[in-house]
């Protein structure tokens, strides 16, 4: 297994959601056991010596590899979600999308101070939603030991929103 | 840790997300490295002699649980998600909410038949969302080897919609 096969597994769907967008679909990656394990492992390798308190996530798709990945390095895992789902007392944060804006949020008690946090994504698009989500894990005192990617689209310069955090995108397309 | 650690560890949130409810927030099940990691082990456990060749998990908390079990148990992870999300060809089931109705989606090339899958969602109420994922799981031919659940809440029945199955819940509420 290399990273070539992983790529070769990605489903590109022309139009979706919306005409003129080619929708990168990670489905075919996760149903297949060797590349999804191949995927956790390569996610996982840089954190092995030295895991991180926590790996945080992104609602949805991003729950997937998260919780992997939070199960392999042997660390607690925090759901960073779209508004109005987490049910405790929260902190928020809006970012911008092409057309109007968006919120995440994530529980205030979800962090400590210091604590070192790995936050994980499926995709790098505009990196909109990782920078948010990475200004609400410092709001609470966090240290972002990396920005892990699967897919990064390196056309859209997403990375360059996060260049103050270590970003680790296994594919970039 | 036993499973008492982890009911203690339930947060319950009255009120949310309407009046009346009692939300069972399973965010400090996660937070704790121990606790996710002693879930998982448990909804492992049925399955380590004779692996399912998928989990299917449901939009977007049973991502979490279903993501990790997926990669405990070496087999793939297919998505079963609200209305919209997926890209590729699905089919779709929609059923009833407590007021209207709502629709999950599978992709049509998710599963061969006779496949075995074990479905896993963190919370089971009154099974209506369950009972359409195994109904859009068989109708792809899938074989049901268990449906699984970190929480029943035996008060709202769910487990009797879900009869022709092997359900396993870790707390019966």
């Amino acid at each position: 297994m290399t990273i070539k096969d992983v790529t070769a597994a990605i489903r590109r769907i022309p139009d979706f959601p919306a005409p003129g967008i080619v929708y990168i679909d990670i489905t075919p990656l996760l149903q297949n056991q060797q590349i999804f394990a191949y995927i956790i492992e390569l996610l996982a390798a840089n954190h092995l010596e030295n895991p991180p308190d926590y790996v945080a996530a992104l609602d949805a798709r991003g729950f997937i590899f998260g919780g992997a990945l939070a199960c392999q390095l042997g660390c607690g895992f925090i759901p960073i979600r779209k508004k109005g789902k987490l049910p405790h007392k929260t902190i928020c944060k809006s970012y911008d999308l092409e057309y109007g804006s968006a919120e995440i949020e994530i529980h205030q008690d979800a962090i400590q101070p210091g604590n070192r946090v790995l936050l994980v994504d499926d995709l790098l698009a505009t990196g909109g939603t990782a920078t948010a989500a990475c200004e609400l894990l410092k709001e609470l005192g966090a240290h972002i030991v990396e920005v892990a990617f699967v897919v990064e689209l390196g056309f859209l310069a997403g990375k360059k929103k996060l260049h103050e955090y270590n970003v680790h995108s296994l594919i970039v397309e």
